[in-house]
């Protein structure tokens, strides 16, 4: 999933300890993380970091974008362009981190009887291959249903047999060592009632987060996403990170010279 | 140049068949290009290509973006990551595409002396390796002037020496076949007086193409700047262009999905 949350509609996540790949080099975070389309916005992955980061303070995590919106698992076959963008991106990744997770969201246009019947044949293998060529035969898989909603929205009809899917990941996490399966319970949908909103994807990625230290699966929201959300959201920035706001502000033309000199100033007092 | 142009202050473009790499696909154009940095924006492909289009109707462009923002050419070492990441890039456009031209711009941060001084030497090694992996020894490449504005602006002092990565930049297109220099004469910049604003940068990539069109140095403004640039603003948008802006605006949560439906079905008459 590349994420298409509206960016404004949900607090921002900054924190010079979260990284994104970009060009093969690791720059500070900020949504939208992927640039998959121009309508790319607020994905898992953010509030994902963050929850990992208020467990391990003094550690870095870098996020590796490779999603593309929209795609099936044909468009994932090994070989293809996709995939084996996403291995370069991750083994450039590997030339200054370790690998200690894969994030996997995607199966809306394989909602199809007949493709659903096939998808989790398709996922092994693609899995297989992927962590073979990355060398990452037991690094932990997080994978996640599809929202609830997709049959209510617009082109509901294509998505009659989303469930299909959700049934075949989690067999498959049930099934295979290292990869655990997260619920979409409860989690809602832009206008479109395709896409999952911003504040839902800040929950699913708190899931994520869960699944991934646990190791185990998580079935149902967890009892207290407001109140994790609550505390990442209201995390004291340092000036490092101030400064990289007022940097962005200032290059996007959002504010002057003069007011971004001034606002330095306060964060260098 | 990854570009730093605010979007907003200068007409947007858009023309199906401008694309840009996205994950080793193509899709449909729309700034910012890059994705380097939060502040990413308008840079000089956009204007390139649609000058390029002007010429060739019912063929379609391609744009990879490999650039970098900030970058010297120690951080392009041949092996580095950003080199390797470029290669990977045009690798996987091609193929599905033929490349015909690389556009090269940056030098910023090589403008000490000391750094200037090895300019020359750095980037032929650099473009000679770049030549030898894509296998196009004799595509066209453009490079292009930094700007007059820079020892003016913020960390002016940084940049003293500015004019020293021009004739380098100039010496190298002069004494090498295959390359040509854009002058950026009388091009203006954000109020950092660092990076081209928008304006400015769809002139310049108007010059690059008359580089590339005629393989000769543009050592000069254009005498038509304006009048091309309104000639690009003012093409009529297609049914599929228009159907692409409405769901850009609808999936950003700029439109309702009334509005959305209600768009779409005048598209459609």
């Amino acid at each position: 999933m590349a994420g298409r949350g509206i960016p404004d509609s949900v607090p921002p996540i900054i924190n010079e300890s979260i990284k994104m790949l970009r060009n093969g080099r690791w720059q500070i975070m900020a949504e939208p993380i992927h640039n998959d389309r121009p309508m790319a916005g607020v994905g898992l992955a953010s509030s994902f970091a963050a929850s990992w980061h208020a467990d391990h303070i003094g550690e870095e995590i870098g996020l590796i974008p490779c999603a593309d919106g929209g795609t099936s698992l044909n468009d994932w076959q090994v070989g293809g362009a996709l995939f084996d963008h996403a291995i370069f991106q991750a083994k450039l990744a590997q030339r200054s981190s370790q690998l200690t997770g894969i994030l996997w969201h995607q199966g809306e246009n394989d909602s199809s009887a007949e493709l659903a019947a096939k998808y989790g044949e398709k996922f092994d293998s693609i899995v297989n291959e992927l962590r073979k060529q990355l060398g990452a035969p037991e690094v932990p898989m997080i994978i996640g249903a599809i929202g609830d909603f997709l049959p209510y929205g617009l082109f509901g009809a294509h998505f009659n047999d989303y469930h299909l899917v959700n049934s075949a990941l989690q067999k498959y996490a049930a099934s295979h060592n290292n990869c655990n399966f997260v619920s979409a319970k409860g989690l809602t949908a832009n206008e479109d009632q395709i896409h999952f909103n911003a504040s839902s994807l800040r929950k699913f990625g708190l899931r994520y987060y869960q699944a991934f230290l646990n190791a185990a699966d998580v079935t149902e929201a967890l009892p207290d996403e407001d109140e994790l959300l609550g505390k990442i959201y209201g995390r004291e920035l340092s000036p490092n990170e101030r400064k990289f706001i007022l940097d962005i502000n200032f290059a996007s033309g959002k504010i002057s010279l003069s007011e971004f000199q001034h606002q330095l100033k306060l964060i260098d007092k």
